[in-house]
């Protein structure tokens, strides 16, 4: 059977400070009403029943997701005691679908992206499934739209087939997020696309992987698995869960995996793990200014005003380029080519001690 | 004898969002642990008792007022019913003034500047009551340190004499806010001070000029002064006020009176009139950041934050020459070189009907 394994760890230190640690990004109402994780759930609702929904996410921010889709199957919810990155996340996912089912095909998707042609994007999990059936770990590539340095990408190599309409290839090589120079070169190509971190595979398939490619962490998650289902999963968990190496699935399994394949897809795919990639998901004024709660402008360009925090008024005169993020406790204005860094605003808060904003 | 008039009646919009309709500047605590008011009426105590320091201001302010200095007479705060310009609240206090003392001299101040040098503005105002007590408007000039726009010029004329050290001098003509080369030509000059809208003169001459140039508004003070001490004085004052016409003291008065003197002093004053001035009597770290409350910046430069609104952590990222005002239920965020405009916000905000925020 097919299963969707929705990534959910992130606590999202880019989008701070809404995102805290008490209330992760998947938690939050970005775009529209719902929160990002409603999103990723009910976008994929029409392709597989909640039964088949699986959440990965840190135990303490289970219970907010909880609350969020009161619908879903609480056993659902795979809970790390602490995240490790995605390789331990995708693998403990895994032991816990091959339990249930030891043909488990899953269909890795995030909660910090959005997609604006569903139609598309159902139709491609389809044909993804179609594909990782055979043995495949399929990658799904999103076409770029913009010589972006913000992700991933990947280079395809011959073609291997088409599925549905879907042409897959074999994948030449992943990069990391590239400088500007050859993310224009990729991009001017045409045989890269950007690395979504949505994957389709076999479950056992993964499992060999990691069994090859991370010998430690396959051993480390056997040691779970084969508590899986007795009042001692528990307890292994976390004493295991902490001394497992941090990973990605990228660097960790994907770069060196036999018989990937990538299908480059067209699905209106975003990007929300940032402040920057926001405004193209939001009605714009027309110099550029997006607003979410209350703003007055004046000679106002190109802002990004994020706050909708009661009754409180934004204003601002003569500035351009910049993110204002209006939270109860903590307000960030950060020039828009600058909003990398507000990664680095909450590690320098974290070694301040500042605590109480985190 | 000799009074203090403090004048204390303008709400401060360029103070927007820290000064309110409820909260006048004069109420704010913009430098140190006083209000502005605080400091005015503290700042002379060591030269005027505290029964001869009288304050104008506006009715609906006088409660705030009085708290900050509980020791201060009621019967000294003289309440307009409404704001009308400084020539008519000069004219109250001036009837107040003659009411109490026909040889009465006053010593107009204000409530929204800072002055450093307490010592020298002490023998200053010794020696204007002694040009005044002869019957002359004295207007104190203050030496330029800079070629700023933001004040009227007073340019002098022949020398008159000189009092306990400070030489005065005819008044050759009063200007507006200059443009930048006027004022840089000014400056260079060496014979013009900035209008610092600190006067000292006897009341009888001031009402002397109301009489010959506003004779319209020196009728209706005469009705107001017909009651002064009776039950009839409010009802009259409430009637006859709404009906005068604003009007500053230049140019009502000052531009085109007899025997005026101008003594030019250097006694470390500033304007804390609006955002733009603070910074410099505010301490500033080593790249021009000048803050209140708790700020973390990252490549933050020449930044105003002036927050102190609870618990709450401004961040800044790459930004430069802004001003930054965070109050409870509104933020202001300025180029600082656009200052100007915070008066423009607030109309746009009295034009939307957001009265809540004014």
């Amino acid at each position: 059977m097919y299963y969707a394994v929705i990534m959910a760890g992130g606590s999202g230190t880019r989008l701070w400070p809404l995102s805290r640690q008490s209330s992760p990004k998947q938690a939050l109402r970005l775009v529209g009403d719902k929160t990002m994780f409603q999103y990723a759930v009910e976008r994929i609702r029409p392709v597989f029943p909640l039964e088949r929904i699986f959440v990965v996410t840190r135990a303490q921010h289970a219970p907010i997701l909880m609350e969020q889709i009161p619908e879903l199957p609480a056993g659902n919810f795979i809970l790390e005691p602490e995240g490790r990155g995605t390789a331990p996340a995708i693998g403990l996912a895994a032991i816990h679908l091959k339990d249930r089912d030891p043909n488990a095909v899953m269909a890795v998707l995030t909660a910090d992206h959005f997609i604006t042609d569903t139609e598309e994007f159902y139709q491609v999990l389809g044909a993804a499934e179609s594909v990782a059936s055979d043995g495949s770990l399929v990658t799904l590539g999103i076409q770029p739209s913009s010589a972006s340095t913000g992700f991933g990408y990947i280079q395809q190599g011959s073609a291997l087939g088409e599925r549905s309409g879907f042409k897959f290839f074999a994948v030449q090589r992943f990069t990391e997020k590239p400088d500007p120079t050859s993310a224009d070169q990729m991009v001017k190509s045409g045989d890269y696309s950007w690395n979504s971190g949505m994957f389709v595979w076999r479950a056992d398939r993964i499992m060999e992987e990691f069994r090859r490619q991370m010998p430690k962490f396959y051993a480390q998650l056997a040691e779970v698995e084969a508590m899986l289902g007795t009042p001692g999963y528990e307890p292994t968990l976390k004493r295991v869960w902490p001394r497992v190496a941090k990973q990605t699935i990228d660097y960790g399994v994907m770069e060196e995996a036999e018989n990937v394949a990538v299908i480059p897809v067209d699905i209106g795919w975003s990007d929300v793990g940032s402040w920057a990639n926001l405004p193209e998901l939001l009605p714009s004024d027309e110099v550029g200014n997006v607003a979410v709660g209350q703003h007055v402008g004046i000679d106002t360009r190109d802002t990004l005003v994020f706050a909708g925090n009661g009754n409180r008024l934004i204003a601002t005169i003569g500035v351009e380029g910049l993110v204002i993020v209006d939270t109860e406790d903590a307000l960030l204005i950060c020039a828009k080519e600058r909003e990398q860094d507000v990664r680095a605003m909450v590690k320098r808060l974290e070694e301040m001690g500042c605590g109480e904003w985190l």
